[in-house]
């Protein structure tokens, strides 16, 4: 006998390992084996599709309706079209939702994985009940997603939401080629983990780059890794309030693995926005950890795909 | 006989001055002697509300249905109350729609006046059929205002749309006090006046700060004239391109002053946003001239308020 939730299953398509789960709202009640992405590097996206869809047969029950990806990448979210995949060669202009649901049978949908992030926060975890919100990852890379009055924006070419590639220093030498000064290359993990290695060897300590890492430096409790999280405060609060004057979200969702860090991000995030913000922003805005760690893409495809079917 | 077309009444309550148009969508079919507002300056607002009234007493006939008013300032819309208005001392915390409405017995609506622009610009200027656009007005101040999934985006306390109060410069001694290096700081009128004015003096050209005004620089064709242009480009594209990354809009729209100065700003600033895009925002991005000028305001708040009505 079905139960009578309407489930989903989650795909979290990663340049690494393709991850499923079958969802009920937030709950993962099943998942699979992932596929090792990097054994279909340069084969035709195809072949990768065939593993895919054996994976969703195998978990697949009466009461599964619909299958939602989140991918790392650009995508047409309207024809659940992929136009590249970082770090997966060959996956270039994939019309995956009709090569998947042709395999399959089932209606597919796809998106961006900042994304799927910022829609699982939104309607079951951090951002539940907002109608306005920034949602923000930050790991080596810092993705983000806006859901505006209530609905998820994603932008004339679904670009919408790139906050990791908005700058706080036009002069920066630091950038991605063409913005200079952009936040992912201040609070980026390995730019965080350099920064601290800096600091510590000024102060003529010798410190591995390991040890320099952010969840080393969450819990190392010293004057110069919390002189770290003070900078990461002073650089990620502009581009946060620089958003904030834009949008005037009612929220700001904070997920990623440096979000793990707790009070020593967190605290003089919250300081320095405050210090930023007009006070009719400062006091009306919710600075939130985010519900869900790495299980969020695969919730939040889930639940973009169960809505829509 | 009245004609079949509804008509507004635009309000733009300036410091120096509140203007009065009937408008008929964009065309402004009359209009009344504007009011003074230094002469009110200090009394109690509900005087300077009812000069206001008898002007759109005499302005008004039958198919007139509502008043609009655009203020440079902070307001409630749903409320219809001003917080304050910015250079206008004593209009602090004014139920305006009340107030006139009571007055007028006509319902009356009050928006930020750069949302007025944004609105007039997307219901009937530049921005006409575009479904997201961010409008942007450059002179003392720079403000903004964005229309985000056909909706004018007010944000949690009707505060979005700021994008002259984001940063460029995180480590910029310039700023409002709160935030570091604004965009305004570097493009405002002013600011752009002095800015030549040091060029010009490096090279050893003493030059009158009242012709180095954006109008005088605009008409100048020399080179450093040029390279302030360039200057602006520089600023501006990032200021903008920030707003892209987050917002992925399909056009922008620049009024105000110096938009005037016509293809000695748009050529850099084009050219400027197609270096920091990428591609695919850069070739699908419309970076359009406003279609209105000072009347941008009245045309805007009329046009809210004969939606509304």
């Amino acid at each position: 006998m079905p139960t009578s939730s309407p489930l989903a299953i989650g795909i979290d398509f990663g340049g690494t390992s393709v991850k499923f789960g079958v969802c009920e709202g937030a709950r993962i009640v099943s998942s699979a084996e992932p596929i090792d992405t990097t054994a279909y590097y340069g084969r035709p996206p195809e072949v990768l599709i065939d593993a895919i869809a054996e994976r969703v047969d195998g978990l697949r029950t009466e009461n599964v309706v619909a299958v939602g990806a989140g991918i790392p990448g650009l995508v047409d979210f309207e024809r659940g079209h992929i136009f590249e995949i970082t770090n997966v060669p060959g996956w270039v202009e994939v019309p995956f939702r009709d090569l998947l649901g042709e395999r399959i049978g089932m209606p597919v949908s796809v998106d961006n994985d900042a994304n799927c992030m910022a829609y699982a926060e939104w309607r079951h975890g951090a951002g539940k009940g907002y109608s306005d919100l920034i949602a923000i990852t930050l790991g080596t890379g810092v993705g983000g997603g806006l859901v505006i009055g209530r609905q998820l924006h994603r932008g004339a070419q679904f670009c919408a939401g790139e906050i990791g590639h908005t700058s706080i220093d036009y002069q920066s030498p630091a950038g991605d080629g063409r913005m200079p000064g952009i936040i992912e290359k201040f609070v980026g993990n390995r730019e965080i983990a350099a920064h601290a290695n800096r600091l510590y060897a000024g102060a003529g300590i010798e410190k591995d780059i390991a040890d320099c890492t952010p969840k080393a430096l969450a819990g190392a409790g010293d004057v110069l890794a919390t002189q770290v999280w003070q900078d990461i405060a002073n650089w990620l609060g502009v581009a946060l309030a620089n958003a904030i004057y834009l949008l005037n979200p009612q929220a700001i969702i904070i997920g990623g693995g440096i979000a793990k860090a707790g009070p020593v991000l967190f605290e003089p995030l919250r300081e320095k926005l405050n210090q930023l913000l007009t006070p009719v922003l400062a006091e009306n805005l919710q600075l939130l950890p985010a519900k869900f760690g790495n299980e969020a893409g695969i919730i939040g495809a889930a639940a973009q795909a169960a809505v829509q079917n």
